[in-house]
């Protein structure tokens, strides 16, 4: 065997062991589980809640989002209804509704798998205030999995914002979800965001540790 | 490099190599994805359904198994309630509810992961029928993801009753399922079971094919 290919070898070796030292020892990351809710821009929440209203802080949540203490009632296509649907403040720009795919069924509307903010042609949905009902004509999701992080987190998982990884969650019903959003941001605190059909399946409860695999 | 030691690189790398084309040509597996159900003994049958009472068929499923005609409503310690909880035929010789993790919540009950058949110690339940009620002291578990094979499926797969697998979706949700119990039985046709939590939370549906990747 010559000299080249033993090196070639050994390098692949090296390479493989590498690998899966990587994926022993991979980036640890806290879960959180996003129950259904729902963003709006300043204009519905007036339509919903009533002219000059404002959206009043219940929890702060990370990144300067809070959970509110007004909710709503969604209404879908089959004309079933989900009640007590959390509004997330503050104000956007789009409103938009993110609910999990248990949730799409007994609503009965075809919402994409989408990243928060990607809502063109999205599913449309009817939601019901005290004081006033809106028609979004799209802007009902299902969250991308994603991983919030700041730019130094970042550079310690030595992934980029935008990356697409998979994440292994080591518990009793052993889970690794692929098509992991990395996104990058100086106002994000370390944390994966999942939907509660992805919690439930996997077990995973806010709090738990996952590992960033690759 | 002395030759005994080429000869162990080159094994290491031939094994990594053959690993990698598995994982890429692993075996594929229908899914069938499992709703809520309960399974009965002829005693419970005729407390929930009246004396003499026999389970009718509605639909076929696999191993001699069929959906049947009947339903019934179940209670956990909340006192809430989840209705038309489909019975499934035959009669067994000890009554078990199969439920998601959502559905866990949702009655407030500690249900446990479990192989079926496994009851010992899980959850309590209540359950209700058109004349006359149940109370399982134990009896209420969240169904282990598992693969039903024939002896000649196992063979072609490389795998043997008792295994435990991982199982790869690759679509749009992308995920791996760690933790899937191996079962072969002549009776069985091939198909891996997931419940409802699993299949939404991966975008799977009844029909799909996964991929055994160890």
């Amino acid at each position: 065997m010559e000299q080249q290919t033993v090196e070639m070898i050994t390098q692949m070796v090296l390479e493989t062991i590498g690998r899966m030292e990587e994926r022993s020892n991979g980036y640890q990351v806290p879960v959180g589980v996003s129950a259904r809710h729902i963003h709006l821009t300043q204009e519905h929440v007036e339509t919903l809640f009533g002219e000059g209203y404002h959206l009043t802080k219940k929890k702060d949540l990370m990144g300067g989002q809070y959970a509110c203490n007004e909710t709503v009632t969604v209404v879908g296509l089959k004309l079933r209804a989900i009640e007590n649907v959390r509004v997330l403040g503050p104000v956007r720009k789009a409103s938009q509704l993110e609910i999990s795919a248990t949730d799409t069924m007994k609503l009965g509307v075809a919402a994409p798998v989408r990243e928060s903010g990607n809502i063109a042609g999205s599913a449309p949905v009817a939601v019901v205030g005290p004081k006033g009902v809106i028609y979004l004509k799209e802007g009902c999701i299902i969250a991308m999995r994603h991983i919030h992080m700041s730019p130094a987190d970042a550079a310690a998982a030595g992934v980029h914002d935008g990356d697409i990884v998979s994440v292994r969650a080591d518990n009793e019903r052993g889970t690794v979800f692929n098509q992991v959003k990395i996104r990058v941001n100086d106002s994000f605190t370390l944390e994966m965001h999942i939907d509660t059909d992805e919690a439930n399946a996997s077990k995973i409860k806010t709090g738990d540790r996952v590992t960033i695999i690759r």
